[in-house]
């Protein structure tokens, strides 16, 4: 059982740990060789490459590999270079939280070279080494029969925790999916500690209303246990910016759904939020400043 | 035709002239004498009087008394003044931007003291004293019949711009949905312009478009005459700073929704923005860049 | 360990059991006295009462009385027959879903008579007899420390899933906020299923994923385990009606964000979510319908 | 002065007409020709052709076609047709509501060609014949100054209501947005009026409200212009179904919005309002209605 896994980053390197852990032959390669060469030196089934060259020069035909890169245009290219140097009957597999539209093109493109193609929604972040994946194939049967030995070492128990979900593309579509429900859900949590944290003729404790509510209550929730973990240290947050990145996954879902014609406020105004935290409401909120100057003669702040 | 008129600030200086200037006599008060008399030394009709005694005593009975105070402590503190000095028969009118629920109680209350009450709604800003204002009042017909003579001074015909709404309490509801509107649609054209103003592959004038829309287009109206306005002077609106404050009336329409079960999505996200301007957003997204890193390691900005 | 226990409807009737099988003796009553029985029949620490007056009778001064009845006229007339009825040391608590302010002023009532009070916010829904519930208690800390044996009993175990909140209000405050969340996150989960279902080209199995997103991943919480278990049954979900009620905890939470400033765009939705699936936004929807013909001669549907 | 139209429906047919009063001599088409014979039997100037080969045989060259035909397929085709039969130096406009980044790729493929293009936005809908139109053109100087003098017989007066937005693509860009600002104002009305339609208790004339809004109030507009004409016929809208269609422009600005990562709460929720009326959330609703059943056990509805 082996595998080429290419990208060692959060998620790659530990991926490539518990592949190797479960008993699988992984052909590792990085962009930095050193961190390469550290998982190797640690995981005595991990094999280091120099390039993908030395990748597919070490895997027996018919090779998978597996790419755990930044969506866009780190994949783009090494799908690229491994259209280019692969052997009819190889594989690729899309990790990567990349839009599915890509991938059901990727999955066409590849087919003409005789190339098989999955792509794998993969959630569980950096506790994933310890507790497991939680995968999301999208590809033909066959294909996703392949790395179905890989599935079940990455997901936390072989007969759970993985999916064949449908044809290319749906891999990667129930992941982003899935990503827009977490956006929801985070801003709901957010939400409702920022009530409860401004109300302050209760002095609440929020660290241990999060623990509380872990017990039993409807919310409970891996996202509150991580956050209950992070109050516990420090419920404050005084050091840290109202700053909240957002990634492909979110806007992709909120295209989906106007796409599709289907309401989705929830994980669309979680968004936008976002985009709130990052300043571009900002023009818009000058403008509205102006404007009730122009009416009401309101003084501007500042 | 005779009134007392309470409160001379934007919205109450200006009222004062046009009632003064259409033919009424105006017994003008203000908390600061030095308006008052400002305005009583520029406008033939209007007379300055130092306090609500003073007024009321000027004031030949049965007195109408008119108050443009801010809503809130102001306009319940004179309203319990004159409910103690006013005589049987006087009629009190608000002209605040007050909670239609206050007035429904102070009607009741002012009964009680066989004082007659209207609330009226006054829109129109800083441009009323030029165009006339738009008023919508509430209470019982006789009520309102006694002010018709002053409605139709202030609006900006006699015949038109003004309207017995219904009973207490209806002439600042109608005002408070007038304001939730304005709100929405405010928002609507901030978020317009600013999405044209980052779209910095076509270099778009903002001011020449909104002169533009002012003509035949489907969104043309007096806000976005005023945004044309100021946008002339200065489309870069570097110097103003994006906040944006918010009062009661855009408040009590988004309760009247959630008490009503009437969704009003976009008068209340227009709120909602608002609150977000002024930061009252923070805490919730130090919390969400906080979960991000727990679940997938990402940096925190800063 | 002693407890008058009033109302056994979904919620306290199965406390009623959870209290008597951890070894308190539960006084019980309940608008239709069958119900009563019925339990009393069942749990050997049960005992029947057919009034409120029974009750306090079999009770042992100081009493402990704990309401759960629906919030609102239930509660508030049960709290004026007790607050009659009970004797100067003796103590109630309100388990209801009661909003906080209520709950304030309850204490303060009740206190003028030498009534202790506590508000208890009870989350686990007809899962807790089994599981426990999470309980979220305000009142003064010598009126929680009188009800903390029983909170123990309730929990899913001694020494968590109950807190001491804060001061009067804050256990239904928290248990507000709480539910407001419970709202966001539901919305969430909806809005991603119906993105799926709509996506008739990948011809996903929703409760193969439900089941899937169970294991490790970020969204995993005891509302997907739910989900994953109606799917099972039933996916296309055909028999349903598209109607979704709403309580008064939705609608709270929303009035806290509009009073306090801050912006809860999530949870605010997903209630407007719910107004409309009630069919309440039908008139706007006619209006907005009756615009587009106006300015487009777009004909109306129907 | 002379124009080939293509494409006389409710926008079309009264530009036709606007420009042959104007002194335009338009040879026009439509897919219908009785359509076509109609407006050239009623209008001197207007010369009815068959097909867009007589349209381009009777034109002289350098000749200017004007697309006013629905976005999409249609326009697409005309387009290709045209370019196979125009000669180098003609030149295309295109007048539909079309996606600006169909218009940038457009602009490319007949430049390649020597044809000219530019890409207007057209606002006023059926009004327009009587009021002007409202013109937002994008392309080359040289292209647009060559439509000059028909800008400036369809705006409502030859110095105002058009203008030269930007490079390709910019004018079906600013019309976009133009019709997002559209749908953030109409909820925002539709949102007032049903507040005010639902308060039974105030028995208000929502015809009456409209009507006296339009004199001095901060909301008066064109949009409230048409309101208070239909709900001066009928404000009961009984016999209207709540169903609200949308179109490219609503849903094309929101993905702008994400795109652009600008936060547009009110024109994306305007839009996903409007979903919601087309029933496109009941399936999410189903779901709800059915988690609340399974944590609270909450009886279905139906």
């Amino acid at each position: 059982m082996e595998i080429g896994l290419y990208g060692l980053g959060r998620m790659g390197g530990n991926m490539a740990r518990r592949l190797a852990r479960g008993g699988a032959r992984v052909l590792a390669c990085n962009r930095s060789f050193e961190v390469t060469e550290q998982i190797a030196a640690e995981e005595v089934n991990v094999v280091a490459c120099r390039s993908l060259d030395d990748m597919i020069a070490a895997l027996k035909p018919p090779r998978v590999v597996w790419l755990m890169l930044p969506a866009g245009a780190a994949t783009e290219a090494a799908l690229a270079e491994l259209a280019g140097k692969l052997a009819p009957g190889d594989m690729v597999v899309d990790g990567a939280n990349g839009y599915y539209k890509e991938a059901q093109r990727r999955a066409a493109d590849l087919a003409g070279k005789q190339l098989a193609f999955a792509d794998v929604g993969v959630s569980g972040g950096i506790w994933g080494l310890a507790n497991g994946y939680c995968l999301m194939a999208g590809g033909e049967a066959e294909a996703v029969a392949r790395i179905e030995p890989f599935l079940k070492l990455l997901a936390p128990a072989p007969e759970r925790g993985w999916l064949h979900a449908g044809p290319a593309g749906s891999g990667h579509f129930v992941k982003m999916i899935h990503n827009g429900i977490e956006y929801g859900m985070m801003q709901a949590f957010a939400e409702g500690f920022a009530l409860m944290q401004a109300k302050g003729e209760f002095d609440l404790d929020l660290a241990a209303i999060a623990e509380l509510w872990r017990h039993s209550s409807v919310v409970r929730s891996w996202l509150l246990d991580l956050t209950a973990d992070f109050l516990k240290e420090d419920q404050g947050l005084d050091a840290i910016l109202p700053f909240v990145a957002d990634s492909g996954e979110g806007r992709w879902t909120a295209l989906e759904s106007i796409e599709q014609g289907v309401p989705t406020p929830v994980m669309t105004l979680a968004l936008m939020n976002r985009f709130d935290s990052q300043g571009k409401a900002d023009f818009g909120n000058k403008l509205l400043a102006m404007m009730r100057k122009g009416f009401g003669g309101h003084a501007l702040k500042g």
